[in-house]
């Protein structure tokens, strides 16, 4: 069975591969396209207090989803041009992160996040 | 059956809850955490040529898979939080990017990318 | 008189030449360092309040002074090897502002920013 | 007499209280807009080759301007809320440069920058 994160990775190399877009797809600027969507997405909330964060009004929200939608997608497109598993990345820097930060030293401190 | 995101969901959900950092996963938080994560992903490859950027040595591939999680891992957790539906974001900003770079007005073009 | 901006750009292209760093230095090299930079920037208040964000303590004001010179310092950078003259193009886009957002309008108002 | 980057800074100051949006420009929002304008900046070059970013044409390139602009707006706004003299702050930062990298050990050194 393809994971559902393979399967997206498999259409977007369709997408690319359709347009002969892949030529620009190089890790470099797949790097500055993620960082460019990532901006957008901050835009959205530069002006909101953290409360009024929580609690987007619809329109922000629908803006929101397609700008988390970009930034899952490029980052998908670059961990897949790099040859980089994706899920296993994840659960390797999790654990890392489960003894960089003992629960027991970091309970509410902010500054060790 | 969970699906492999929503179970990694999960396990950041319970990361955060057992440090007591909910408090400060504001969205607005979020969205800077993950902004600081692609500045740190963008530096492995600011001086490489597009070509260089193909080909990465061990040590920085090891490196970029470290930030492609944390990445990952706070755009998730953002989702989670203002309750977005990545997958199914991704696939309606898919149909959407079919519909505006129709493959015989863009093929091969970086302009309308 | 040389202006203080220019000044500082003629100690930028000294310090690159000297280190023969100009090859690494184009405009599209500039705008990643810029970017990761900003990133370094972006963590220092990504899980402080807005009203922490206001007094910072010591060691951290002295962190966002070496960000925010690393930051302004990639920026001439790039201004300069675009040949753009940075204080005209900042006289330009305030006029623009100044047009854009009407102060009747835009008196208290967020969402105009 | 005043130097032109406080003469801006003070631009700016006018130009924010005359729209009371004062209350919205605390450091962490001015961070995450300054970082919004990266990514616009960042979008220009995207998909552009070095070589290309060398040459941009006339379009692009008044687009640059503009985004240039922004972005020195943005930090120099943060850097006086934050009591930053960033003229200074360039300077201090200049010299721990000069002595990180020194000229004999990185000369043409991409890994060393």
């Amino acid at each position: 069975m393809t994971s559902e994160i393979k399967q997206l990775q498999q259409q977007l190399t369709k997408f690319a591969a359709e347009r002969d877009w892949d030529q620009f797809h190089s890790p470099k600027n797949l790097a500055m396209a993620l960082s460019g969507e990532v901006g957008e997405l901050t835009e959205i909330f530069q002006w909101l207090t953290p409360e009024q964060s929580e609690h987007l009004p619809t329109a922000k929200k629908a803006h929101l989803e397609e700008e988390i939608a970009d930034v899952l997608m490029y980052l998908l497109r670059l961990a897949d041009k790099c040859d980089v598993d994706i899920m296993t990345a994840c659960q390797k820097k999790l654990s890392k992160n489960e003894k960089k930060y003992p629960i027991d030293k970091c309970f509410g401190n902010a500054k060790k996040i």
